[in-house]
């Protein structure tokens, strides 16, 4: 097997400059899921997507939603052997704020100066290049492996930055041809440069969109200040109060149940060496703030948080306007860990609101969905399988990691398809995922690329094909 | 002396519908002062004020500055005399929306069904039909009252709806020419439609535009978020914190020197009954919200306040974005009261944001301006003059009351000409000001001209003319 993944490797290498400038294509797509003046853009690169799949020597179909689409695609393998079945999405967030990006956001480049060489581009890393890896990879052991080892489902997405709304109806309905014995998902990162990682704790979230009604029309702060309810004070005061001087959340019932991670876990992530210093100098920060008494990976792997995402409220413009506004926004989520409930999470949060309603106000209250925090197996086959393809490309054991974010596709597939997923990433810290000036590292995108080769023969092997 | 002002008060009545005609021409011209479109426009109510002023025994200029005209007018009284100078502005709000009106903004129409006959067009009441009563009680007195029986000059404005930046310049420029004894201000409001009020105290204001600065670029929420630094949460915290449990502000001296009305005048205050359901129901609320152990009308006219008009911050649009912003930005005011310095309160806000500086961020502040409060000498020859001149009128004497609004030119008639204003106007609460279908009543007109045709009178016998 192993000269037929020589020629994988040596074929993922030959055709590099063939790669970029299909990334690139799919790159130039604006394909924001969240705006649906982009719906359009959204399902062109649904189309292009599954033409590159087609063009690697899948069989693909553009499945309609009542959201965006779904692309399957399927390649059948060895009859004995396993099927898996590999995630990504398409879609991407918007690009604001448009003024702070160097280039054009959906204009790909490849910036070579100040750092290594890497392609910027909104979706770079999050997550058009980290499918288009599994994408080349399996298109090489089409064109010059003999074929994919294994049977192999590839599912895109164009929903994952709007909160999946489509997934688990599709998944459910089309369970018979997605049920698979392991999933591989390309949305996460390494450890560092140089080291693989394989995520197997993620944080779940809650989001949520509130506003604070008042006055019933905007008021003039001289006829009216001081003696009315004011929406923005009051906001500020309830939102301000959701965490105490340890920073500590304040909502009743918020850490019940938190899983506290196990000694032996708690050690492996000090062995690590993370480099708390770089990880805020990413940041432009010199120091961490947080939960008191909790290391840094503590904080973003297995606390939860809560963050508020966005406030609108009263005059943005230029100058000044002396405004009491009739309502104020404000967006917020909470990331949760293993052992808290979603449901109950956002049933605490309503709650609290509600407790502390400001005399003469009410909520209106929309959720943006809510899932659980994930934890994968950390001993399985599949799991020293793709060990063992990522140490033939980079000559070292991945580490086990944390996820600070939410991968809600992780639940799903456990629920719905009854199967364990590998998370194997390839972006980098300073990929500025969700920022202006996202970027992918080149020398992250061809090691992803030979990775999933590797892998994807591994775990053929594991599978007994 | 007393049947010269009957004969002139005759006049008034005699001549009522030449005086709306007046009144109309002024009004059909859009002099929208903040809309470089209507320069033109402001220019001809400059021209039609001066050759009004003119046509009725003034001797008037239409002085340019570097933004719209000023209008000065001078009538030569007694040697022995007072000088008095008339202020008003003739330069009115843009209309929008227009589609909320029922008739064309700039095409006066009386209108007397479902209330009182009410004169309807923008700059009815603010500040057109204000201005025009004095103008006509002058005409009056020179057409058969003998003379205006003191010095006057009469100052009208065409940017006071765009922030007054000529005033200032204009009256040191101008001082010695429109040096005077007192000033009649025509721009507040009766406070009941059988009620006179002169207003007495006004407060000032200060108007910060911060924004707090944290990591160097947005952030994503699930890779940073519980160990970093969110500007919006910050942000919201220490907004929160300026109002204590009572609402008071908690920002350090900033009650320093606040002035307590007198025993007397709070006892005038609470016999006013005012109704405080009524000036709620206006603003769609049904309690008050404020100052713990203060009356709305304390609240609103001499206390002072803390209101944010506006934040900006994270993501604003539709759904969910999982972003931690690089910075959060906040316009907040404060009405001022009389006893506070505005430098002083802005340097108080200043430094408690600089000590309340979440670790990890750092502010930027700008300035909006400081202007401090007025309070008119509630005791003066001037005052109890213009009483005595209302009392003629209306058979009962004016009200003293405040107004949580600012007028700025009363600040600058005091610094600059050394002068003390008094307010006397004639609007009411319903009279729409800034907002579509403004209206003026024509029993505050005429009730308007009559009383400054008294009250001139007056104060020429109080300054000894």
């Amino acid at each position: 097997m192993s000269d037929r993944l020589d020629a994988v490797l040596a074929h993922l290498d030959a055709t590099h400059d063939a790669q970029i400038a299909r990334l690139f294509d799919l790159l130039r797509i604006p394909s924001i899921s969240t705006d649906p003046a982009h719906d359009n853009d959204v399902h062109a690169a649904a189309e292009l997507c599954a033409a590159m799949l087609e063009d690697s020597g899948l069989k693909a179909t553009v499945h309609t939603t009542s959201g965006h689409p779904m692309v399957v695609a399927h390649s059948n393998g060895p009859a004995d052997g396993p099927h898996v079945l590999y995630y990504g999405h398409y879609d991407v967030q918007p690009p604001d704020p448009l003024d702070l990006w160097n280039a054009a956001p959906f204009e790909p480049v490849i910036v070579d100066t100040d750092g290594p060489a890497r392609i910027v581009a909104r979706g770079a890393a999050d997550d058009k290049g980290q499918l288009m890896m599994f994408v080349e990879a399996l298109r090489a052991w089409n064109e010059v492996g003999g074929g994919i080892p294994v049977r192999v489902t590839v599912l895109l997405e164009g929903e994952e930055e709007s909160g999946s709304p489509s997934l688990d109806p599709f998944l459910a309905a089309h369970a018979d041809e997605l049920r698979c014995d392991v999933c591989v998902i390309s949305d996460t990162g390494m450890w560092d440069p140089n080291t693989p990682a394989i995520t197997t704790m993620l944080r779940g979230m809650v989001y949520l969109d509130v506003t604070l009604h008042g006055p019933s029309h905007d008021l003039h702060s001289g006829m009216f200040g001081g003696a009315v309810v004011n929406p923005l004070n009051e906001l500020a005061k309830v939102l301000g109060d959701l965490h105490d001087s340890d920073g500590r959340i304040t909502v009743d019932g918020f850490y019940d149940g938190v899983y506290e991670p196990s000694e032996s876990q708690q050690q492996e992530w000090k062995n690590l060496g993370f480099d708390e210093s770089a990880f805020l100098a990413e940041a432009g920060l010199d120091r961490s703030t947080g939960e008191c008494g909790r290391s840094v990976l503590e904080r973003i792997w297995s606390r939860p948080t809560l963050d508020i995402n966005g406030i609108t409220g009263g005059y943005g413009g230029a100058g000044a306007k002396t405004v009491i506004p009739a309502e104020a926004s404000a967006k917020f989520s909470c990331r949760l860990v293993p052992g808290q409930d979603p449901d109950a999470i956002e049933a605490a949060l309503r709650t609290h609101l509600q407790q502390h309603t400001p005399a003469g106000c009410r909520w209106t209250i929309e959720s943006h969905g809510a899932n659980p925090a994930i934890q994968v197996a950390d001993e399985s086959p599949w799991l020293e399988a793709a060990q063992y393809g990522l140490e033939r490309i980079w000559n070292r054991r991945a580490v086990l990691v944390g996820c600070g974010g939410s991968i809600p596709v992780v639940g799903s597939f456990q629920e719905i398809l009854g199967a364990d997923s590998l998370l194997i990433g390839f972006g980098l810290d300073d990929d500025r995922v969700h920022s202006p000036n996202e970027k992918f590292n080149i020398d992250c995108y061809t090691g992803g690329a030979r990775s999933h080769a590797a892998v994807v023969l591994a775990l053929a092997e594991a599978g007994g094909a």
